[in-house]
C-alpha cells in the first residue's frame, strides 16, 4: 500500500536554513471521507516567501509550526473522489504543501486544462509569481513609455515577467542577476535591454552606466547590496513596488551602522519617491485581468518563462536552500510524481 | 531717504544655524523701471524648508548662495507702480525673501483682499502650509472615517490643519507637540482627540496608549524619535505622506547603527505600507479646490489657526533658529512693516 511522504519543519532556522531544519516523515495515506477527494501532488512550487513562514516573526500570514508540513503551492491530480464536481484524473491547483498526498473537500481548488498550457505554469508565469509581477508592476510601478525599470532576481519567475511586461509598456528594462549565464539569458531570451551581474566587483558602476537616465521604477525583491546600488540612481517621482527583500530573509541581526533611515526618508521626501509594499492577494480583484492578459501574452510568445525542475520531493529542502542563494535558473519546481 | 535692509546667508550652517550664518545689510532702495512695482514687505513667512535652502545639498529647489538674500514667502504692499495692473496700496502675495523692499514686474503676484481674511493667512492656513496639509493628507493619506491619524509638530500651521481636516473626515486625530502648553492647545483649541508631549520620558508608551487601534495615517514632518515611536504602531496598509523630517535638518552625520533600513523595508513589505514624499507644488492642480474648501472651512470656524508673530526683520534669524527647535507656537511670521 502507498505511503505518504511529508516534509516537516523540524526546527526554526537561525539564519540560513540547514538540512537539520527539515525532516522527511513517511506515514499512512490520508483517507478521504464522503464528498472528499484524494490528491496526489505532481508539482510543488518553491518560493522565497516560504522562508518567512519558517520564522516565528509576525507577518501577513501565519507561521508554519514546528512539526507541521511545510506550506507551498501545488499542482495535483485527483486519484480518488466521491465529490461529484471532480473526476479521477482531473488536475487541480491547490496548496497541499510539501507532501505526496492530501485530502480536500474541493473548496478553493482550480481545475487546470493541460491543453491550454503545461499545468505547472499555474505555479509560475500563469500563477502567483506571474500575477505578482503583473499587479505590482502595473498598479504600483505604473510604467510609462521611455522610463527605465530595474529588477533583480531577474531570471526568476517574478523578475523575468516584470522585465518583459515593462518592455511591452515601452520601458528600458535593466535586469540584475548572479553570474554570466543568467545575464546572457536576460538579454537573449527575455529581451532585457541590459543585464548586470551583481557579483561583479564594479556592480554599482555597471548599473549606473546601464541607467544613463536614472531609474523610474525599481521593482524591489532582493534588498541589500542591490538596493544600495539602486538608491542613488532613483529619479524624482520614482516608484518602488516592494515585493520582497530576499537578501535579508536569513538575517539574524540588522547590518552595522550608521543608521541610514534618515537618508532613506530624506530621499523619499526630496525625490518624492513612492515606496509601497504589497503581496499578490492584495490585488485579488485583478485575477481575471491577469489570467486574460498573461494567457494571451504567453500564448503569443510575448512573455517567455524558464523553469528549473528538481526531481523528487526528497530534494525539496536542498532546492529551497539553493533558492535563497540564487542557485536556481528560472521558476523552481519540484516534480513530485 | 529710505534704505533697504536685507538678511543674507553669511555662511552655510554646519549643524544648527547660528547667528554668524546670517548677516543684515543696509543698502540703497531698489529702483523700479518702467512697468515695474516697488513692494514693501509687510509679512515674512518662516518655514522649516528654508533650512534646506541654506545647505549646498542637491534637493528639489536650488540652494541660496552665500551672500544672497534668504528666500521666503512674503506679503507686501505696492508703494510705487507704473504697472497698470496694480495700484499703490494693493497687497500681494509674493516671494521677496528676507528684505524690506523688492522690485517686481508683476508676474506671479497674487492680489490679496483684506476684507476676506487677514492678509498674512496667505502665508499660513490659506497658503503654502495649509495647502501642504490639505494635499498631502487627502491625496496620499486618504483618510477614512474610523481611522487613526497621527501628526507631529501638531500646533504648527501644517500639523494643526492636518489634524483638523482628519477630524472632519471622521478620523481619530492624535497630535504630538513639545510641552504642556502646546498639548493643551491641541485638544482645547484644535479639537484633537489626544495630545502627546514628545518630551515626556514615556512618550512612546503614551503614544501607543493614545492609539489603541494602531495608526492608519502618519503624516511625517519630523522624523527621528517620533518616527521611531510611530513605526511599530503602523497598521497594515498604513499611508505615510512624507512632508518633512525637520528633526534631521541640522544633522551633520547619520545616527549610530545598526542600520535599520532592512527593518523599514521589511515592514513596508509585510504591512504593505505606502511611504510617499511630496512637496506642495507637486499638487499645484489642486490649488483651486484648496482655496475653495479651506476658505469655507476657515470662514465657518471649522479650521482654526494660531499665529506666532515676531516684530521686526532683524529678529528673523533668531526666530528661524527657534523654529527648528520648536520654540514657536503656531505659524511663525515676521511682521516687517
Amino acid at each position: 500500500m502507498a505511503q505518504n511522504r511529508r516534509v516537516l519543519l523540524a526546527s526554526r532556522p537561525n539564519g540560513a536554513p540547514t538540512p537539520c531544519d527539515f525532516r522527511i516523515e513517511t506515514g499512512p495515506m490520508p483517507q478521504p471521507k464522503e464528498g472528499e477527494l484524494l490528491l496526489r501532488t505532481r508539482w510543488l512550487s518553491l518560493d522565497p516567501y516560504m522562508r518567512g513562514r519558517m520564522s516565528a516573526a509576525k507577518s501577513y500570514a501565519k507561521s508554519v509550526e514546528v512539526g507541521d508540513v511545510l506550506e507551498g503551492g501545488t499542482v495535483a491530480e485527483v486519484v480518488e473522489t466521491t465529490n461529484p464536481r471532480f473526476a479521477v484524473g482531473d488536475v487541480v491547483l491547490c496548496g497541499n504543501g510539501w507532501q505526496d498526498y492530501a485530502v480536500s473537500d474541493g473548496k478553493g481548488l482550480r481545475k487546470l486544462d493541460p491543453s491550454v498550457a503545461p499545468v505547472q505554469t499555474a505555479l509560475g508565469v500563469l500563477g502567483m509569481p506571474g500575477m505578482t509581477a503583473y499587479t505590482g508592476l502595473l498598479t504600483i510601478g505604473r510604467p510609462k513609455a521611455g522610463e527605465t525599470l530595474v529588477v533583480a532576481a531577474a531570471t526568476g519567475p517574478v523578475g523575468s515577467a516584470v522585465g518583459q511586461i515593462a518592455k511591452m509598456k515601452g520601458c528600458r528594462a535593466v535586469g540584475i542577476a548572479g553570474g554570466p549565464e543568467k545575464c546572457r539569458l536576460l538579454t537573449e531570451e527575455f529581451g532585457f535591454d541590459a543585464a548586470i551581474d551583481h557579483r561583479a566587483p564594479d556592480f554599482a558602476d555597471q548599473l549606473a552606466k546601464a541607467c544613463p537616465d536614472g531609474i523610474d521604477i525599481y521593482f524591489e525583491n532582493v534588498g541589500g547590496a542591490v538596493w544600495d546600488a539602486v538608491f542613488p540612481l532613483l529619479n524624482d517621482f520614482a516608484r518602488v513596488p516592494v515585493c520582497g527583500i530576499v537578501s535579508h530573509y536569513n538575517d539574524t541581526d540588522l547590518p552595522a551602522g550608521p543608521d541610514r533611515t534618515p537618508q532613506l526618508m530624506g530621499a523619499v521626501l526630496r525625490k518624492r519617491l513612492t515606496l509601497r509594499g504589497f503581496i499578490v492577494w492584495d490585488f485579488a480583484d485583478q485575477a481575471k485581468d491577469f489570467a486574460r492578459d498573461m494567457g494571451e501574452w504567453v500564448k503569443a510568445g510575448r512573455i517567455r518563462y524558464r523553469e528549473d525542475v528538481v526531481d523528487g520531493l526528497e530534494k525539496a529542502p536542498e532546492a529551497f536552500m539553493g533558492l535563497l542563494q540564487g542557485r536556481n535558473l528560472g521558476k523552481l519546481l519540484v516534480k513530485v510524481s
